[in-house]
């Protein structure tokens, strides 16, 4: 079934917005690079056997941010087993479009932090938006991540459809590791399936503004925790813990998540899946961490009410 | 249904004999490494909730070995819905035994191998053998891959069970990554399921003799690469190249390996499953290889007949 011309309007204005987020996404995390003498993103665009295509946005050995990834992509074609089983569905053609972004500080006292959102249609006419932000210290503090969590929860209140604390727990379930019983970092917000059970325009138009509110977020919420932490010296240990917890998180991108694996066993463009992963990581057998590192694994779990912490 | 005393001595025997393969194999290691003055493995007894336990050992930044682990291990228990789906069965009970290693040498002339060799056995009475070995160079050296798969051949042929070509195959087909159009390395010998449909004592018992061959075909097959090479001088550019092929190591095991992920799903010891992940790692967004990589991936590829390739 191909789209009605409103559809297929209705469906550019939102890769459009995507595109613009993207744009706006790169600026910010520049303008910081620049601040300290750093890197630039430079851009990969590329095109879909099937359909689509999008641009992948690459920072490499920044001043801030070690590796930095930010995806635009709006891709379409034939539903295939895989997608089938996971979506859960019948329907014979997809069209997809979203801004997903993972970055890898430099600095052990700042943050890894992901975001992603997305739109997704299926050719019998259900969609849905999708999306999530969480932030990965290598060392929690307990006060930024309340201030991460207090910009999400404003999001969330700022639109009939955001409803905090149930992306919050989502956050909570979908970010964990069942191997190491650990959660992949303080968590943030998680949705899917927003709209799929037949929404209007009006309604999708509601979920597009406040899916486009939470990318815009993304720089308030995470870049003060950047500067906060950018200058602060840093010993070896502390970068080897950090390779250690690049591990963790490279072991939840490759075991657990359902978009990278997906990406994965549906021969998505691999470079563009795996900007992800960290640059440098180590695994050591048995690793024992130190005090200050068993105080941040003892924040490394589900049901922390961040938001509501005092502040 | 608790196993009657004949079947009991005959599980205790092959137990005993996967507990003395584990220690040939780590003495064997240890002398090399004793001739480099390097490290010894570091042995870790474990006992596993519900049934078993075994013997994780680990050597750490030795002079040959970055960094290496031999397990054994002797697990029972009740099948969980994840044994039941991944192993097609309705029995209640499990017993498995078996020796496993990979191996993260120092330097990058020398390849990364994994060995493992396991019994499997059901309540209901159906039980089987497994295993493969494989060899997995950061520069492929095609003599060396010869010479390699040559040993293994020979274990084949010096059992009727053994059905090199078939092995072989299977290796190809099992050590692979879709998501990267690439082998894992130069491959080697993969089976499983051998006597499940039915086997007598007396198969089973030469079956045994045939995987306990295998492990033993380990040592004969690996050092002398190891030798030829421990002494090469290498450069930072093969070291970072090494690092990457490390990265596609864990990628295969993390995405793709079925007892990786299988141990993972199903509450396994993490310690022990992720002591085959590289010690270091490295990944970059659309990794160029230099020309002596790029001969390296030209062998990446399923169907080589390496046995079979001129002396």
């Amino acid at each position: 079934m191909e789209p009605n011309d409103d559809l297929q309007r209705w469906r550019e204005a939102l890769a459009h917005d995507f595109r613009n987020l993207q744009d706006r996404i790169c600026s910010g995390l520049e303008e910081v690079e620049r601040a300290y003498g750093g890197a630039a993103f430079v851009e990969d665009a590329w095109e879909r056997l099937g359909g689509g295509g999008g641009r992948t946005r690459v920072l490499t050995s920044g001043a801030v941010w070690e590796r930095g990834g930010v995806n635009f992509s709006e891709v379409e074609g034939e539903a295939t087993q895989a997608l089938k089983a996971q979506m859960n569905t019948d329907a014979d053609r997809f069209w997809a479009a979203g801004v997903s972004l993972v970055l890898h500080p430099a600095n052990p006292h700042v943050p890894i932090v992901h975001m992603n959102v997305r739109h997704f249609a299926l050719s019998d006419g259900t969609c849905w938006f999708g999306g999530g932000i969480d932030l990965t210290p290598h060392y929690v503090n307990p006060e930024e991540a309340a201030q991460f969590h207090r910009e999400l929860q404003g999001v969330c209140e700022a639109h009939s459809c955001g409803r905090y604390q149930e992306f919050k727990e989502e956050a909570d379930r979908y970010f964990f590791l069942p191997h190491r019983n650990e959660t992949r970092g303080v968590g943030g917000i998680f949705f899917d399936h927003l709209g799929r059970d037949g929404a209007s325009r009006e309604e999708l138009d509601a979920l597009k503004a406040f899916v486009l509110d939470v990318g815009d977020s993304f720089l308030p919420a995470y870049l003060p925790i950047v500067k906060a932490n950018v200058g602060r010296p840093f010993e070896a240990s502390e970068r080897d813990w950090q390779l250690h917890r690049r591990g963790r998180y490279a072991e939840f991108n490759l075991v657990w998540d359902r978009g990278t694996r997906f990406g994965l066993v549906s021969n998505g463009r691999t470079e563009s899946i795996l900007m992800s992963l960290p640059p440098e990581v180590k695994w050591t057998y048995d690793h024992q961490p130190g005090e200050r590192e068993r105080a941040t694994l003892n924040w490394l779990r589900q049901g922390v009410d961040w938001a509501g912490s005092p502040r």
